[in-house]
């Protein structure tokens, strides 16, 4: 199986190293950068930089790309692929531009969208790691047009690269669970380290509480702007619901009742302790 | 040096399990819990159980107790306790009691206040463990009264227990620091989790920032409470300081405005930067 990943920063890269050591060697990388591509070939983790040639023939592309190219790679290559040619992404929103590359797709090419819920915080290939997929979750978009076999092929290859689930859910309910779980806790750490006081040495009074929650406020910038905007909606209802529960622990500390606090810790105990099982 | 730790819970356990690895063996513990007592006595970690006796000839006592049970402490034993005995706690809040332990104790004992900044999610001496202090954190707040050389001391226990860094500051900026980097971080990660909507297999669409954002929900109930209420002033303020911020990223996000946006997140990234220099 011929596979070309288009973007070899921290996430292409993963793939790239995860899908070698599971085994699959004829892996092109492109990429605008070259240094990027020459490290690729250094490390061993692409067979070589792949021209449109290797781009046209590919059995399976991964994007690994900033979401606003997606669409435009779709534009530019998507009536010169292989026909049996499936793309997949990396993308963690989906709604902003399924419909529009549906339309715009050679129906011989089957696109599989996929979500590898798993990052650094920090980008670019020297951050890439063929660990960083282990024991993670990864979700699938499948929409009307995907063949079976072809969600099948990604499927696998997921569990192959060290995922531990594979969920497969509607577009829209994966930008509304990924408001939630992920945009909201980086909008989260970003207010909290930003609230500091300017001045303050707080770096000597920390603890792994806030070394923890603000250890994502490392941000890529370009990206991260990309996908809170492209899922407006989603992240500002999910803001909402957590400054309200913010609220009601803010009036239980005004109100001084001890009861009131002890009940909310009691449910996000239970909660937190569910999510590990 | 006879020590007595008083309340062989998740910490006072594993200021036992430190101090003994740094090779004092003169330790005693205290705790309400029979269990407790023989398994701290079975793991080695104690010499045995402090009866009184052990407590009124103590050199150094650690009480490793609820905030609300210091001051009790102080008032059933403090007149008893020997002639230059250095008494240390490990409480995250100090505005709610030093005045009075200090107006109560003898003058020949000295309390110099302690706060390590390192815990576990759970509770009791099943989770304590010598390796929680490394590189940590540790806080003291000198009063008029503490003898330079008792200030010492603990710093030097300090350091032999693993802590990475050790600052003095006035109980007030102790309280307004943690108030910021320990508590609001706990109040965020609680309503976090309790923001989410029920019946949902929230699980499947987590990765590493929902879980390190949520890990400190799991809370110890009893023990919040109690520092939530007695630091109120300055949670409130850290609060209501960490919700102006998310506005502002809330107002970005409504507004559709990219550049200021990547302008908080600028900000953000400098600040985790520079805090693990």
């Amino acid at each position: 199986m011929k596979i070309v990943i288009v973007g070899l920063g921290v996430i292409g890269g993963s793939f790239a190293m995860a899908l070698k050591k599971a085994g699959y060697d004829e892996i092109y990388g492109i990429d605008t950068n070259e240094e990027t591509l020459q490290k690729a070939k250094r490390m061993g983790i692409i067979k070589g930089a792949g021209t449109t040639d290797e781009l046209y023939e590919a059995d399976l592309i991964i994007l690994a790309l900033y979401p606003r190219l997606i669409k435009t790679f779709i534009m530019n290559h998507g009536h010169r692929l292989k026909p049996g040619c499936v793309i997949t992404d990396a993308t963690g929103i989906k709604g902003m531009f399924i419909d529009d590359i549906l339309e715009m797709l050679p129906s011989e090419v089957d696109f599989v969208f996929g979500h590898p819920m798993a990052g650094r915080e920090k980008k670019g290939i020297d951050f890439a790691s063929d660990q960083v997929f282990m024991g993670a979750n990864y979700l699938i978009t499948p929409t009307k047009k995907n063949q079976e076999k072809n969600i099948a092929l990604i499927e696998q290859l997921a569990y192959e690269m060290g995922f531990k689930k594979v969920r497969k859910i509607s577009p829209a309910c994966h930008d509304e669970m990924i408001g939630f779980t992920s945009q909201l806790p980086h909008a989260i750490a970003v207010a909290l380290i930003n609230s500091d006081e300017e001045g303050r040495d707080t770096g000597s009074f920390i603890g792994d509480s806030y070394r923890e929650l603000t250890r994502i406020a490392n941000m890529n910038e370009d990206l991260w702007s990309e996908l809170f905007l492209g899922n407006k909606d989603n992240l500002l209802k999910a803001i909402n619901n957590f400054e309200l529960e913010l609220d009601l622990i803010k009036k239980a500390i005004h109100d001084y009742d001890a009861e009131t606090l002890k009940q909310y810790f009691r449910k996000s105990t239970k909660r937190r302790e569910r999510l590990d099982v």
